[in-house]
Parts: C-alpha cells; sequence; structure tokens
C-alpha cells in the first residue's frame, strides 16, 4: 500500500486534534482511505511551546512555506486559521500541485472565489468540510447529498459561542453580559467576542453554505449580519411566553426574486428540533424541494470534532488520488459556468414575520394609536401582549407578534410608531423563523 | 457536454418520483453533474396502468431484462424492490459493466456481500443511498463524513411506519390497532404491515448501517430483531411519567467483545433530540469517538424524499464516470481486506438499561420479593413506580427503572420473579437507550 504523505500548517487547537485523531484512530482511517497517512513536516508559530499532541514522529518547523513548497508532501493541511499568510500559502500549495484541506472560514468565505479558480487550474482539491459546523458533514450533505433538490431555504445554528449564550440566557434568565464571562472562562469565546458574538463568524459560514446550496460566487459583503449582544432576558422571556425560542441563525433563501443571506437573531417555535439545539452545539436545516426538511446536528467546534471533518476531506483527497479523480468534485457543487444569475436581495426585500417590543405609555388608545399604523400599512398581528406597569413606571412593554411582511413596509411603520407620542426609547425587532 | 442514459426498472413511488424530480429540476441537475442525464428506457409491471410521471418522453417496457441489456444505458436505476428478479436484475446489469443505483435495502441486507464483490470485479458501482432513511444522507454521512472515526454508536428511527404509529399512540392516548388501521388508510402502512412494525424493514437498514459503520460484511441474519406490536399505551404513559418516550430504534454498537445489532422499541429520555422527532420522519444518530454525537434527520419514505437519495447517487456515478474514477468508493466504507474480525454480539450479552412492568398482588411484601431478587443478582434499580389498584382488582403494576445490565443476568433474574405467587402474568420488558 502507497503512502500518502501530508503537511500541516498549524498545531493549535485544530491541528493538535489531527495529529491526535491520526494516531490513535489510523488502522480504521487506513482501512478506510486504502492507504498509509504519513506527516511529513508540519509548522508552527513559536517552536518552543507546548502542545496537546506527540510531535516526535515528524519534522516541525516555523516556517510554513517551508511546508507548501515541500516536494514531498501530497495535500497540505492549512490549519492555522486568519487570512494572511493563510491564502499565500494555499495559493502556492495549489501551485505546487499540492491538494489542501482547510478549516478556516475566513479564508474561504472572503477568498475562495480565487483559490478555487486557482486550484481548478491545477487540477487539485480544496477540501474545506471543516470551515462550516465543525464536526457535522454539512458541505457533504448539500453539495453530494441533496444533489437532485432546488434548496429553497437553510437556516442554521452555525456558531457555537452565540448558542452556548443564548441557550444559557434562556435556560437560566441569565443576562447577556454574565453568560459572555463564563464562556470565555470556559474557553467557548475568544478574549476578543466580536467576530462570535456580531455574527461574523457564522456570516462566514452562512456564505459558503449558500454559494454551495444555490450555485452562487461566495459573496461575503452580501451578507446582512446581526449579533446578539443586544438581546435582553426580557425578549427571551416574552418569546418564551409566546411559544418561541431565541436562537443566532444563519438563514439564506432563494425566491424568483433573488437571494437571502443574513445572519440575525430569530424567535423559532419550541416545537422545532432547531429550537431544542442547545449549549455548543451546532445544527442546519436545509429544505428541499424533493427530499423536503432535512437537519444536521453536532459539535460546531473543538478539536476533535474539527478534526474529523478535516480528516474526512483528508481521505476524500486520497479516494481522488487512488482513483485518479483529481478535481471529481465542483469546489461550490456546481459546474463552474453558468453561476445563478440570482441577486443577492438587500434586507428591506426580505420577507418574514416579526416580534417587535415597544415601550408605550400606559394610558387607553396607546395600544389604538399602534394597531392603526400597522392596519394602514397591510401589516397583521398575530399575537400580543401587554404587561402591567412595574410600580411607579408611567409606560408598560407591548409585544407584538406579525405575520408575514416585507421589511421595507415594516421599517416605515416603525418609523411612524417611533414618531408616537406614546412610544417611548427604542423598539425591539426580532425577526421570526418557521422553517421555510 | 456529453449525455449520461438511463435505464429505470420500476416506475412506481419512488421510479415516478425520480422521473418527476429529473423533469422538474433538469437544469440544477446538469448544472451539478456536468451532463445532461437521458432517460432512455423503462421497465414496469404492467403496461397499461396509470403513472405518477410522464412516460412519453422514453421507451417503456414490460421486460426489466431488455433495460439491464440495453447497451445504450451507463446506469441502471433498479427501483422495483422485493428480492426477486431484483438480485439476477442487478448481477446482470453489473456483469454487462453497468452502474446500478438501488433504493432496496432487502436486496442490499441480504445479497450485497455478493452484489458489492461482483461489482468490484466489474469496475463498476452500486449506489444504496436511497435503501436506507429515504432522503436523508445517512450512507454519505458515514461511509464518507465520519471517515476519521472509529464509530461506537448509532441509533435510528429508521422505520417512518412504526415512528408515525409510536407517535399517534403517545401523543393521543390511541391504542396500537387503532392507529395501525389510520396508517393503512393514510398509505404510510402496507395492507401486510409485518415489515414495518415487526422490524424487519428496520432490521434491512440497521444491518446496513453497521457494516458501513464499523467495516463488518452484511450478516443481516445476526440482527436481533422485535417488533412494536406489542406496545401498549399502560407502557407509553408510564414511560411519559418517568421522563421517556418510546422509539422503535434500530441500535448498533461495538465494543471490545463484538459488535451489538438490535432493533427493539426503547425508551428515550424526553430531552434528547431523537426523542423529539415525530410522524413519519427518520432521525439516525452517530457517535464517533472524534465528532461524538452526530443526528441526522428527515424524510424517511415517500416518492421525492427517496427519489432524492437515487438521484444523488446518480450524480456521484456520473461525477465517478466524467473523472474516471469507477470504483473510488468502498460500498460498504472500508476497503474489503481486512474485513473487522469482531463478532455480533447475542442480544443476551447486550448491557443496557431496562424498563420492565409486573402485574403483582396488591399486599404488603410483594415488592421486598422481587427487589430482593434483583439484589441478588447485583441488579439495581433507578426508578419505580407502585400504581393504586383499579377497583375490583387484586394485582397492580410495578414498573421498574434498572441501571445497566447485562441482558442475560436480566433474564435469569426475571425467570425467578416469574415464579414469585405473587406475579401474575407475563412481564413486559422494554430496554432503555441514553444515547452512547
Amino acid at each position: 500500500m502507497s503512502k500518502i504523505n501530508i503537511g500541516i500548517i498549524g498545531l493549535g487547537t485544530v491541528g493538535g486534534g489531527v495529529v491526535n485523531v491520526l494516531m490513535r484512530n489510523h488502522d480504521e482511517i487506513t482501512r478506510r482511505a486504502g492507504h498509509e497517512i504519513t506527516i511529513v513536516q508540519a509548522a508552527v508559530n513559536s517552536l518552543g511551546r507546548e502542545r496537546i499532541c506527540p510531535t516526535d514522529h515528524f519534522e516541525v518547523t516555523d516556517d510554513p512555506f517551508a511546508v507548501v513548497n515541500n516536494p514531498d508532501i501530497d495535500v497540505v493541511l492549512e490549519l492555522m486559521g486568519g487570512e494572511n499568510p493563510a491564502r499565500e500559502l494555499v495559493l502556492q500549495a495549489i501551485a505546487n500541485g499540492k491538494h489542501v484541506v482547510t478549516a478556516n472560514k475566513a479564508l474561504i468565505a472572503l477568498h475562495g472565489n480565487e483559490i478555487f479558480s486557482q486550484a481548478r487550474e491545477h487540477g487539485v482539491t480544496v477540501g474545506f468540510e471543516a470551515a462550516v459546523a465543525g464536526g457535522i458533514p454539512i458541505i457533504k450533505a448539500i453539495r453530494e447529498g441533496l444533489t437532485a433538490n432546488r434548496i429553497g431555504y437553510l437556516a442554521g445554528i452555525i456558531n457555537g459561542t452565540g448558542n452556548f449564550i443564548l441557550s444559557e440566557m434562556s435556560a437560566k434568565g441569565r443576562a447577556f453580559d454574565d453568560v459572555l464571562s463564563e464562556a470565555q472562562e470556559l474557553g467557548y469565546a475568544e478574549a476578543d467576542p466580536t467576530f462570535d458574538v456580531e455574527g461574523i463568524d457564522a456570516a462566514h459560514k452562512l456564505c459558503i453554505l449558500s454559494s454551495i446550496a444555490f450555485g452562487i460566487s461566495l459573496q461575503f459583503e452580501a451578507v446582512y449580519t446581526e449579533g446578539i449582544s443586544q438581546l435582553t432576558r426580557e425578549d427571551i422571556r416574552f418569546a418564551d411566553e409566546l411559544g418561541y425560542v431565541i436562537k443566532h441563525l444563519g438563514v439564506a433563501r432563494s425566491t424568483d426574486q433573488g437571494i437571502e443571506m443574513r445572519v440575525h437573531p430569530a424567535l423559532i417555535p419550541k416545537t422545532q428540533l432547531l429550537a431544542n439545539v442547545n449549549g455548543v452545539m451546532n445544527a442546519v436545516l436545509v429544505q428541499g424541494d424533493a427530499v423536503g426538511p432535512t437537519l444536521y446536528c453536532g459539535a460546531g467546534a473543538g478539536a476533535e470534532p474539527t478534526a474529523s471533518s478535516v480528516i474526512a476531506d483528508l481521505v476524500d483527497v486520497i479516494r481522488d488520488i487512488d482513483s485518479g479523480a483529481s478535481g471529481r468534485m465542483p469546489h461550490l457543487a456546481f459546474q463552474s459556468e453558468p453561476s445563478s444569475p440570482l441577486p443577492v436581495l438587500s434586507v428591506e426585500e426580505v420577507v418574514t414575520a416579526y416580534y417587535l417590543r415597544f415601550e408605550v405609555l400606559d394610558k387607553p388608545g396607546s395600544l389604538a394609536e399602534i394597531t392603526a399604523i400597522f392596519g394602514n400599512k397591510g401589516i397583521s398581528i398575530e399575537a400580543l401582549i401587554q404587561k402591567e406597569p412595574e410600580s411607579g413606571s408611567s409606560h408598560v412593554p407591548l409585544i407584538l407578534l406579525t405575520y408575514k411582511v416585507k421589511e421595507k413596509a415594516l421599517n416605515e411603520a416603525l418609523k411612524e410608531v417611533e414618531a408616537l407620542a406614546s412610544v417611548s426609547g427604542s423598539i425591539t425587532k426580532i425577526r421570526v423563523e418557521t422553517g421555510n
């Protein structure tokens, strides 16, 4: 049995996990791949640091370009993360005719079009299963498992940090800042949590999922992104009263008008499986016209779940090499030309239901003023909660659940509501996703 | 773009669904496959019958051997079901150098070893994603998406008819026979429901999943199989009181001692996602040592969900043909030699927790006699419910939930319990699955 030689760039959480899993499951992986996998060389940032994996059976360097230029290496695993120098390294590996496997969502979301075009030109494969939803084989499911379908809708809990925070807020009535601190202590959240809690990480992943689902090029800048840092315990509690759970979702939809790509908090009916995915778990709901709704759930991050996807891509590449089938799979699921001509819609064009919370003056007529504005705009109300005032407060929370409406029309109505003397402060607006 | 010519055997629910989806999603599928797919010929049982799909754009014959021997056809879709003549037809297609896609679980479970060996010899692929869990790409997930893992455990709701019946019994307190009749009227259950309700259909699927997960040959006869026709409303209610839902599961586990393969009703904690999969939906939980638990959920049957998997296999085959990679994927996930030497364990060797219901004489001491027997055998009790007697009855139901114990030891204890004068009638024994 011939050997496949790999080089690894980055021996942190993911890289260390890959080494450990390759060693521990050597026999199973070899039986599946049909080839012995040998780690030839690994590049690290700092040579002296302690590692979560053994490093004594391969060469360790602090020059990542040594790995991508190493003539003995067949496949490069790029597990360092970040945009640069990851982009240069991956492009150099491709130029050298090496296959690449990466877990780097920012790299694929921002530079995937360039990278895949180079890979096609050089007849090599770039695997990126680990870039989305950790260990869940979601790229494979959409790109290969659902090829019969026009995919109309997908919605995913694709950031474990955010889901951990919301699950804790929801289960225990805790405040956002409080749970964020705990998540940082537990290592679920970075010291600078912006990427996770402001939805940028989820937007990277949603951009990748959308391209594969709809056959469009990667368009990260077109993803509408809203974080969870503004969510309050009150809104989570009111949502609960109405039969909903609040999750941070990446949502993509294909309509005749165009493609929606958006990351934002959303109310989901409690009865849906997606609403019951808690903690650091990820889940993606994919709706195809033939298959109907399908759900994929698993660990969205962590050393070994991510390693699971990296190695799955590696085995795929080896199966390709073995059968002489390099370039077998179109990276973004569709043969490159012609790409779908559908435009990406602005969030104002999105049609969905809304949860709205106002602070209104506790006097007769406040509610009537608001509902009159909605009625004039043709916006129907599905449910309403009006709370008793807290002692000493002249205002009460008023919660409305609308039926589906175009966001532009809703925003116009909200502008009028905001101008009412009986409404104080800012209006809370959270979209409702019911799964199609 | 060159054309791929296919022949279809069977234009019933699944075959008709395949034709409809291929026509409706022609553009999307062609963009993914990179080739135009042309239906050249289809074989049906009876030429005159009305179909759910158009049949005017291909030749229709009542001789299925005409399809497998047609030199114009590259890929044969075997969608007639049943063991014979499906086996002869598939072997003939393979001998003629044609790739095959089948939705036939009985065929794969019973004759897969022979079929795959022939396919390897002739360098062709036999796709069977549609044979397990309808539209869910579960074969792909395990065979390709989780290749890094030692898979330790899997549990699936893999029969939609059974799940529909149990969901209705559970939600509405209805009796088995009552719901079965409705399922037959709705077309969810066959006139002879034996295959579904006695677990044979689920055993076919479990046998296939186990081979792919553990690298063992297909061993249908080694699957322990128990149906749901004996389940009572009472047990569903008592399970509910204890915090569990009863589902009909296919369970496979790999331990150092051997492989477990078993289909039976099981109590699942309500909090688990699997417990919340209702109606005709299917779901499979797969536990890998690197990835942890992953769950895959979707429609387990029906014309278009099944067509979704058939066409996914077809596109895979076309991607193989296109890149000259026939035989790229080992059918059962592992390179054929050496197959795992692990034996399949008898059900008496299985270690699990149990729900037990006894009818005991309503007098002091009855409980003590039973718990003494369990204590002597080293079987611990996790929970217990003793009911008030119904008026006029001398016996009361006693429900025990045990901790994990080897089934052999449990059966020995139950034999002693059965011999007690204070215990009447037969003992109800249902396994408890907690997901690992």
